[in-house]
């Protein structure tokens, strides 16, 4: 049956809108990737003149008119239609809403502001002087809690910002989830071992090349629908159907960064593969559902799968030809060891996954006090070098090596941090309920690198959702139960019980 | 002073549609490069989205009234700065008439035509059999015709098709050019010596690239601005200020390939450099002035620099280091007559500098006749092997070696070989003009790799030009004559002398 002339209209709109924000994401890409150095200035504007179009598209009178008529036609369909539709129609207007709340002068001041701290915050960084940042910072923190006032909130203005990156998602509960992480982290933290890296001479960015590339296509991203390449900072992006691209970066001296970057990245990639593969894409129902859902998928290949026995068992053959080593130079135990290594560490963006979310929930309990106007900024260094202490008992020498050491503030982005341990929690859980389903998947990993069913799992219960569902109702089908971060705490016991016992 | 509003107004809205323009670059460059092989449905519609929004801000009636607007304002500026102004609103005006003159719905046919015509030409050149593109050929040179039609002509319809490629050119003013060419082309070829290739072993990829990358910031495109890669057939693209890429293609058996393709394209991107650099760019004065212009400024960084004893002088050393050959293996004067030796072929691609104008101008006396109504679609096969006889004495084998060989007409690109032609035409001339204003340049080529002088003349009397003056005034001012073939025969001779005498 043909869709009612309203939904083709509306439909025909909103993917021209789509068409275009994929176009800057390709701007973006090439930008980090392949852009000479003085194409900066132009690029920027035509990502910005972009932007703008789609703007003033997705906030125009006649879109809302199109999407109203549309509304009015799902009485037209068959009735076991309707409910999609109104999911779509609904979650559509929720971020239209969204987006016309802010006057575009506001969002100008914004992003203005964003551009001149960016450059502001790198200078402060490199000068380890927070004061260099401070008004700055302030200005970024007043237009947030501007931003929480146009957006509005029940409870407190963080949870505004929060909805921005996890619908739905209120502080209150995640202090409690986090608490409980918390508590059970330090404990795990105190026993996990550390373990020195096995690799004593350098590897060479062509032999590491050679391994990398391999990684995407073992999990499932292949070279027909994606591309590897290099930038300063490794992300994942998607510019459309049938075309993902990964970044990471290489380092001579340790080898693991390039492939926890690659399997990192491959995770979100195939998040996104498996997005476009919805029916009817693109549409609002067939975009990412979170960021914390995004990155519980790159969280599960990294760690989950990247750092278990059964995945190494079949890399490790591959990686001492790659890298022309012998088992003598690398012995299995040694690497894999150092793959579970932990150790305490001041930068959150070197922290293994033990550690790591110890970092995240400092910088939320800071942030959303600095929303909620219980601190100040002028206070953020001393109370940032206090929970370093009582975190993991380090001195903060610095304010590069503390306070300032991550972009996210100077991106006005407050409320996003929170996500990236939300995606460790989701990830923990999500393969402890795969590993039940199929308790025999790991000989298939170990013995022939076939990780099909784990993707066909994830295809299966996440990617091919969408936004569908809303986060809760996807983790209560996908696992049986809602968010929970027990299975995270068991995952990081069992792992440190494990390289502990074969030491 | 400040500019009158109406002028800043126009600027604006063109300066908006230029930037779409070059995204619209970005996303071309990025398919023929990086995009992985599923992304080529999705990216067809990016194009094509861009295509359509900006045909549609063109011919926009708004953005008519702003130029007229615009054109009013002229007289409220100083005297001495109107000239600029009323040339630029009337180039506009001539682009713009010409986008209107063909009705949208012609255009979207033209479109779907040629993206048919181009699987169908690959298809019968695969199977070397005419007739399976006869039909769709006879299509699009019907609405070419009619696209003739509406562009409208004084003397044939040729003129009309090939005003677009290079403005105010005449097929008959051609004629006479390529005519003089053509009969003192046939003696020299007859004289002109060919050599073996000197390279009896495969030279690696990896080698090649470490010398082309190399070559283009020496003639003075630096890496700051501008980046090689690799494509299935070599080409130059502007992505906007300080943003010009360049590829090549690698033939382990051929080096010659890489080199000259890298030489070729940054010739192209220097021109587009030295455009960006003008004054208020962009605007409708800064962009390249005609594609034999352009082909002028490739071919004389290929040939008159690329082919000359001062540019091989300097990189000898620096190739021998770069493919890890000694002097022995590959001795200069084997090298310098292979880079200058002459072959009679059935291919236009792959023709040495000699014999490749006799390919041009075969093409333009077929097309030229084509369009005018004097031949017919299924005589082609026939024409084209009469004329090969006569020109070449070559017997054409089958129609992929002949009249298929070209990608040009299934893309309904009639009257756009013939600026090949006249790009080397006015290389020649250019270059000559040069030489006598700077009679000792060569030294400081051989001496030092130093191009500078040469690359400031072309950025003085060509590339700071745009489209200020029309292409004869720009010929004239340049070398103070018309357009003449003459120099590019005494050049030919010369070069067919000189390597036969080092024989």
């Amino acid at each position: 049956m043909a869709l009612p002339q309203a939904l083709e209209n509306y439909r025909k709109q909103y993917r021209k809108i789509k068409i275009f924000q994929d176009i800057s994401s390709v701007l973006h890409w090439d930008s980090e990737v392949m852009m000479p150095v003085e194409g900066r200035e132009y690029r920027s504007s035509q990502i910005a003149a972009v932007a703008e179009l789609t703007h003033e598209w997705m906030t125009d009178k006649s879109f809302l008119e199109q999407i109203q008529s549309a509304k009015l036609s799902v009485k037209d369909l068959p009735e076991s239609e309707r409910p999609m539709w109104n999911r779509e129609l609904e979650i559509l207007m929720e971020e239209k809403e969204k987006a016309d709340k802010l006057p575009s002068e506001f969002v100008a001041d914004f992003a203005k502001l964003t551009n001149l701290a960016h450059a502001e915050w790198a200078e402060a960084k490199k000068e380890k002087n927070f004061k260099l940042f401070s008004k700055r910072l302030e200005e970024l923190v007043n237009l947030s809690k501007k931003q929480a006032d146009y957006f509005g909130y029940t409870t407190e203005p963080y949870d505004a910002l929060l909805d921005s990156y996890e619908k739905g998602a209120k502080a209150n509960q995640i202090q409690s989830l986090f608490s409980d992480l918390k508590n059970s982290l330090i404990p795990i933290v105190s026993k996990a071992p550390h373990f020195e890296s096995p690799f004593k001479n350098p590897i060479s960015i062509a032999k590491q090349t050679k391994f990398c590339n391999r990684l995407p296509a073992i999990l499932g991203l292949t070279t027909k629908e994606s591309r590897l390449d290099i930038s300063n900072h490794p992300f994942s992006t998607s510019l459309g159907k049938g075309d993902k691209r990964i970044t990471t970066r290489y380092s001579e001296s340790d080898p693991l960064s390039s492939i926890f970057g690659v399997l990192h990245e491959t995770g979100h990639s195939l998040y996104e593969s498996g997005l476009s593969k919805m029916p009817d894409w693109p549409n609002p129902l067939t975009e990412y559902l979170s960021l914390g859902i995004h990155e519980s998928q790159s969280r599960l290949w990294e760690n989950q799968v990247g750092r278990s026995l059964p995945f190494w068992e079949f890399m490790y053959p591959i990686l001492l030809n790659d890298f022309e080593m012998s088992e003598k130079e690398l012995p299995f135990q040694q690497l894999y060891q150092y793959i579970n290594s932990t150790e305490k560490s001041k930068i959150r963006v070197e922290a293994d996954q033990v550690t790591y979310n110890l970092h995240i929930i400092l910088r939320f309990e800071i942030e959303r006090d600095l929303i909620n106007g219980k601190i100040q900024v002028n206070e953020l260094p001393e109370i940032w070098n206090s929970k370093m202490k009582e975190s993991f008992g380090m001195t903060i020498e610095n304010d590069a090596e503390g306070v300032l050491q991550d972009i996210h503030w100077s991106m006005g982005a407050f409320g996003y941090f929170p996500t990236y341990t939300l995606g460790n929690i989701f990830s923990a859980q999500f393969y402890k309920k795969f590993t039940e389903e199929y308790p025999n998947s790991h000989n298939k990993f170990s013995a022939n690198g076939d990780f099909s069913d784990l993707l066909n799992w994830l295809r299966k219960n996440i990617h091919s959702k969408g936004k569908i569902l809303k986060i809760e109702n996807l983790v209560q089908e996908a696992t049986g139960e809602s968010a929970n971060a027990k299975y995270l705490i068991s995952y990081l016991e069992e792992k440190v019980k494990e390289v502990s016992i074969s030491n």
